[in-house]
């Protein structure tokens, strides 16, 4: 399979936060952007793949900044690396003020999709070929991550994650 | 303040997977799932604490099973270990097959919160205290995932994350 | 069939008043909690029965208590007595003050479902067996409350509703 | 205060059943059927009333009719009777075959709301005088239901409700 | 056929503004508001052709009138004119003021309607015969706008818009 | 103030086509897409004229070509005029075919948004300076439209229509 890049996958939802997503101190809910994230991150991924596409995991979502009522929020989703019939979804989520158009960084999360038949079975999927700096970075970065989750679930040795091993081995 | 345990948090979230909820294969979508754990968690969180709280971050959530059109699923909450004023939350995702009765296990996630005051400064809140054996292995397990988010976050050097450093010199 | 106790179907959902779930006095809609009400029934029912459950009535509901957004809210349904293919549920709605912690009960309210297949036609269902003194005087308070609506629907005559006539005559 | 007749404050909401309103038999919710019959009572009975109100019970609600998705639902709302501050109001519901325009009777259903001021403490409303010969028949049966709710609550004694011992003494 | 009178299509949907409604200065979303016309404007050209229908373009809508939250809406539909298989449906949409009762206009729209076959080809469908003053009006400007609508779509050559070339000619 | 160009108000929004969202044929409901185009539209119209912005009319919307259940849907918008205090926002939208990944146009829409302050009140904006050739001529023909909505408003006499006289003069 010919191999595509990032911004073949790249995927922009900008809307606005409306009451009915906002928590008692008039914020974006934590569980909807969540859900907004999942519904980008899936259409991310099925450009990559052209295959109906699952959720297979959220691998981390950090809320560092909170989203108040009445903000544009972007959410920018692309796969930073696909792997046998897996990808990586990397997201940056934007915040943009109203009166100065300034965008700041809100959030950033890494999802992982599968890509799958009418049955539901895994199938094949192109490679990914990282074009940017930052592209390549995440490309790198998500085999340490792919081995720490294989870790975590007892599904890999500590000592056969050799990526991830080299964090700790200084 | 005085230890609570994780039975004083716990939050039960039975409903019905609807037809609005579900992705193309007729199963339940995983943003509504992570929506819905976020609300269990939040809930469990508040009853920590007895604060407004705010979801800090997903620390890893794996869909491994898919739950159909019409499932009854169960989210359980309950804190798995507490910090100055974060929480971490445990979660467990069970589906009912209506036939047999039967319940099984769909996920697990690990959601992290921290308790605020009006103004959205974090406030301080109390220590918990596991009492079962599961309860313990999740409370221990909750530092090496602290240390964990640390490094991958580059707060803290992976030599000082003594916790997880263990797990790969052997 | 082997008779089956309350707490086989007993069915807890805890969750969150949410911004889009109020009126302009800023209370949980009336609508919005029968309709959680109805999910949680219809969750009861059908572990009792291991059927496709329909809604037949709602008896009766009574708004004590104002939920205001925010708040924590627990319905908790279980059978209360099972007649040959319809099941009268009982559910309880508790709403939890964020700063004491302690419950309060909100509401009662009653439901009936009936167990069918799938061409809609009703199925025989197992009997209820109460247990504790309060589902024992539920159970017996169903039979006054079906021979009631049977009057009130023209299908009993008055003087053949032996437990409802009691009421009356003294 | 000058009496109003149920015209004066009859409601009609005629909607669609749509996909995410439909349970497993693809039937409309008896929970949302609930809802959509709570704020069409509402309205009728701020339209009596020109006051906030506030739902005090559900009375009793029938599913006689399963309602298909995709179709035309009416719901009717007039208030059947007025009191100190509480009206009853009365639900019709109807859905229309599309295809000869038929419309059938699906339901029936009894509300009572009270009427409120700022503070949510009851206000005194205009009496209702019903004018044809069905909503003088519904007028002389609410004060049955009252009755008899105020006997079931333990509110009122058995023999004094005279228009409900009636029913039974024969 | 047999031709069909306005009244025949007519559908009212009252119903209240909500809280998840509502936009930054506490008023009814347009796009809400274009959403409620649109299932009212589907169930009136249903009325009127008893098939499927499917919207196929909105004519012109103006938001005069803010609409606030809590308020109770009116949208009123019926059919202007039937052309082959496609329908113009005009729209009328009222705001009622809580303590006066009194209802005011907020808006007028314009939907044309298509109705279809199970494929999804349209059908011929009945006449329309306006009988009041005003739906004469309604009937005779429909073409005027439908020519209008062919002209900018450069279906229509503007000399050959006889109705509407008229209102330029003098 | 200084003039803005189109691509600086540009407002991207792709999303899935959920169940929740389909008609009676499994294509997304006119009304589901009205409803996100005046989202996108709104977010165009801020990030021009940096103010609070309501929606002042719907000019045309063609439903050209339906939009079936689980497509991915792009709606495009730009400010395409910007007259004293209202913007005219052009939509294009698209559909994504999952298998061959093509974008097929299915629909353009025009919407007119007022920018206000805090009371309601319309304030200035920026004039509008398009760039590429297709904004040039939908600056031009913004222009004619307007005058049309005038003339058909009646708030303007058709020969002073220069614009859209020209239309009909040969």
């Amino acid at each position: 399979m010919e191999p595509k890049a990032p911004r073949e996958s790249r995927t922009t939802l900008t809307d606005l936060v409306l009451p009915s997503e906002t928590n008692p101190l008039n914020n974006l809910f934590g569980g909807e952007l969540l859900a907004r994230m999942d519904r980008a991150a899936s259409i991310a991924a099925r450009r990559h793949s052209r295959r109906i596409v699952v959720t297979a995991s959220v691998n981390h979502v950090a809320f560092n900044k909170a989203v108040p009522l009445g903000s544009v929020v972007t959410v920018e989703a692309s796969v930073s690396r696909a792997f046998k019939s897996s990808m990586e979804i990397f997201l940056d989520v934007w915040v943009e003020d109203r009166e100065s158009g300034r965008r700041t960084k809100a959030n950033e999360a890494i999802y992982t999709f599968v890509a799958v038949d009418e049955t539901g079975m895994p199938v094949q999927i192109p490679p990914l070929e990282p074009e940017t700096d930052l592209e390549k970075e995440r490309f790198a970065a998500a085999l340490r991550r792919k081995q720490l989750s294989l870790v975590l679930a007892g599904k890999m040795k500590p000592n056969e994650a050799t990526e991830l091993k080299a964090l700790f081995d200084n």
